[in-house]
């Protein structure tokens, strides 16, 4: 197993980014097996009608003969999904997902198989607030990051096979501690999530929240873009990443408390400061993005 | 003074909005007198090169014959710029605004002209990160919604030639009282800049701020664009509008905790809430934007 083009990929879940990942690997030329085990005829139907895969199941032994087996579903459930396919796939047989969170997955899948030295965790940098297999698209993960996030146990040869895996599809792959991976997700992504989620909930059921929604404009629109996005994915994220997530809340809280008490003193000087050094931040670093 | 078309407007400063005013005034066929009173030599340079205005000048003698007075100055010169008016219009001059915060700008206007009769607070919400004569386009307000909040004091005619203004300009106008209008862009505008400007702080000096910056990913480049705003901008409306944004900034902090502790807890349920609320409030308000 050294060439991606000969091998038979099954993907576990054809939501967005289950289907997306097999769409991008055919429209790319990936000329192996795609097969896929997912749990609903819904999706079944529309995968098979679509042609999405070779080979769509709502059996786990879709995945039997699988050299690569890709989970593409909630979080809630990856662990249980990863029972099930320990029953039917070989002992060599990859093992790499596309969940949101890397700590919880390495000790799931440690807790699972016994060993590490064929899982390869992953995590496409690719969301949007649409979801589900009529939202995928070949082109989702074009120049979008891929952090994967082995363990010291992983064998250099399955990152490898992943790695090409996610470059075929379209994507510029990275490799990450995966603690260093979840408390830096942590920061940008789940913390935005959690605020959006937070302030939008808060004002909704303001006093005057008709006219908070009439005369938002862009910035408040941008702003809360992210609370648009699946409330059971987002309640995972929080439950499986608690410890690092509370880490940058708190942190966030101290810091908005610094400034809201430079504008209740009135002062000038520190509120300055505040906003000169996140301009600056934001603009250094939005020339790279 | 009952048709706009052949008054004389004066815009005191030139900056992104007050430039482009003047230019959505002349597409859009105003034929009365359009003047300039702008503090920089190099403002007068440009606003003369590009024929922004019919007249321009650093004096503020070029305001003495004008039948509108637009002041699109920063909110912390707002005063000063009044009183140096007060010395050369006309005491049935009407005196009009775009500053983000209306409740200081009724104050200072009390202070300066003691009768409110020819005052019109204003403010378009077309804001954007950029700012100064040469980022003003014509376009600027076009479907954009201007709010004004006509004092009690306010005369009717007054109101109606700075909505007719506004709207030649191409905007939509509404009307809110002055009191409300703070309340509600604290909430809408003035919260989520601070939410931003302490959160991109905060992390930038994070001890894992490179990675923080290097894998942040479209959610947190759309959450955090208005960190980029004018700091001094902000500065001023979180002097001026202190006491509402600090209502809605505890109000935050409180909904904040809460789910910051249901986090902690593991609690599901508590966490699924909010975050159902928050995406059901927004998908139904984004909608109508």
């Amino acid at each position: 197993m050294s060439d991606l083009s000969s091998l038979h990929i099954c993907i576990v879940g054809l939501g967005l980014i289950g289907a997306s990942l097999a769409k991008a690997l055919r429209a790319n030329g990936f000329s192996g097996t795609l097969s896929a085990w997912v749990r609903s005829e819904q999706t079944l139907n529309t995968a098979r009608s679509q042609q999405v895969v070779d080979i769509v199941s709502t059996q786990v032994d879709v995945a039997a003969e699988a050299d690569i087996v890709l989970l593409a579903v909630p979080m809630g459930v990856m662990r249980t999904q990863m029972s099930a396919l320990n029953k039917v796939i070989r002992t060599d047989t990859i093992v790499t997902d596309a969940g949101s969170v890397k700590g919880c997955f390495v000790a799931d899948a440690k807790a699972v198989f016994g060993s590490l030295s064929r899982v390869v965790p992953g995590h496409p940098i690719a969301g949007r607030e649409t979801s589900g297999i009529d939202a995928a698209e070949a082109e989702l993960f074009q120049s979008r990051m891929v952090l994967l996030t082995p363990t010291e146990e992983t064998d250099a040869d399955a990152v490898e096979l992943v790695r090409q895996l996610w470059t075929t599809a379209g994507a510029k792959v990275e490799m990450l501690g995966y603690e260093e991976h979840d408390r830096i997700l942590a920061a940008t992504s789940h913390l935005p999530h959690a605020i959006a989620f937070a302030l939008v909930d808060n004002l909704a059921h303001a006093a005057y929240s008709e006219g908070i929604f009439r005369y938002a404009a862009g910035g408040f629109r941008d702003f809360t873009r992210v609370a648009s996005g699946d409330p059971t994915m987002w309640r995972d994220i929080c439950l499986t990443n608690g410890p690092a997530m509370l880490e940058v809340m708190d942190a966030f809280s101290d810091h908005f408390s610094l400034l809201r008490n430079a504008i209740e003193k009135g002062d000038a000087e520190a509120i300055m400061a505040i906003f000169e050094r996140a301009k600056e931040a934001r603009d250094d670093h939005v020339h790279h993005w």
